[in-house]
């Protein structure tokens, strides 16, 4: 399968078209944003882990009954993925508090929930990727009432399956953002990445973070805490 | 029933204790506040507009099955109501897109919906009433499940029914804010007031706003839309 050309430059991957028009190649970089874009920087070998953990996470997902994009991983830093059309929202699931709930809310960061959260936000840079509930999405047509049921089933599940594979390697799993889209057929997938840009990861002991909060607040040590992550799931 | 000690005073009422613990007085005042509190000034003759409207719709409303905390008008501006312990979720049910709505969204104003939509805010002054879904009302037990899904049933009902009530009018429900409250055995009836502080009327012919947006956006002329819209539905 080749690289033909590029369909798409994002702020962590660049996607590119094959001769298959139901496959694309996604190239993860080194770069990080934050803060809506405020804050622009470069976390040494990020594209390979990011590669490499959201690869091995999705398949083990889709092993759990949880499809996904995931065709086959090229390189250290490109996969061969099912060509989806996004579905604009990003898929929030939180067990802690933590992030933008904790200051939107007023609710210390660490706090659980009884149950977890599911949220949605409307993935629109130009207005900041608002809030938005299945009413509104609804209404603004970004998915059918199915498909939010669908994505809403799903995210739970990812969540389950993932927190409970994370203790294992001493990892809890506070919140992730999930994106999905749909193939030509119209079937719902797992698509985008699964990785510390994604997730929050907290040692389950020390509760160090594991994820790029480092990177967002400034507090140091991010390239070590990515490799630490890759190394406890993948040896 | 005398008013007693003064239990609290919001931006655009007054709350009073009576001798029955299960009943207050509430109060009318013309004050007006815009943008989260950043504007404040005064509609004169509002709080007997609001006082006289609020109790002709909830009386309409618990006719056709919608409890209310209504009991009785004792005057231009005081009402006796049960008391409740308010819900602390601003419900917001929305027939055409305006408002923070189209800011938020980016849909131009007067985007009319397929459905109506329903959305929660977070009542809270601190935090600038965010909005707020479901599965977060639970998890910080603002609400249960089963009393947001009565309060959602009820927020379509009064939709329905006051659509319809105030096109007899030459009015458009564009969208409305409700607030509910517990009895003190625990029962949700809708509380606070129906108002144009709270809804967006529009003149069914001219589109021409009937409501505090005139106030909010310094248009004018709030004063005698009011009395219009009072006029129209009172006589
Ligand atoms: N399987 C897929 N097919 C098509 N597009 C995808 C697929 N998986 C992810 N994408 C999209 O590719 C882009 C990935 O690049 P990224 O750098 O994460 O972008 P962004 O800056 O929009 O977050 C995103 O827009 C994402 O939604
Ligand atoms: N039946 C009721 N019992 C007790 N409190 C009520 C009732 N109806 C409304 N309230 C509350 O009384 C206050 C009314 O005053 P208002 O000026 O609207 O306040 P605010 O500035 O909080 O909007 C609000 O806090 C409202 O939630
Ligand atoms: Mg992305
Ligand atoms: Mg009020």
């Amino acid at each position: 399968m080749n690289k033909l050309e590029q369909l798409y430059e994002g702020k962590a991957k660049k996607v590119f078209a094959t001769e298959d028009p139901n496959l694309v190649i996604v190239d993860y970089k080194d770069d990080a944003t934050a803060g809506d874009g405020a804050k622009k920087g470069t976390i040494r070998g990020k594209g390979v882990v990011n590669n490499k953990l959201s690869n091995n996470l999705m398949k083990m997902l889709a092993e759990q009954g949880v499809p996904t994009h995931f065709v086959e991983e090229l390189s250290d830093r490109e996969t061969l993925v099912k060509k989806v059309q996004i579905v604009p929202l990003e898929v929030i699931v939180r067990n802690v508090a933590a992030g933008s709930f904790s200051k939107r809310y007023g609710v210390a960061e660490g706090t659980v929930f009884k149950a977890p959260t599911l949220e949605f936000s409307y993935k629109n840079d130009d207005l900041h990727d608002p809030l938005i509930n299945h009413y509104h999405a609804l209404a603004l047509e970004l998915a059918t009432q199915e498909e939010i049921d669908t994505i809403s089933a799903y995210a739970f599940k990812v969540n389950e399956i993932l927190s409970k594979y994370l203790l294992q390697f001493n990892i809890r799993l506070i919140d992730f953002k999930l994106e999905f889209g749909r193939l030509a057929d119209g079937t719902i997938v797992l698509a985008d990445e699964i990785s510390p840009d994604t997730c929050r990861f907290w040692d389950a002991t020390t509760g160090a973070h594991l994820d790029k909060d480092l990177f967002r607040r400034d507090l140091g040590g991010e390239e070590e805490a990515y490799q630490e992550v890759m190394k406890r799931l993948l040896g």
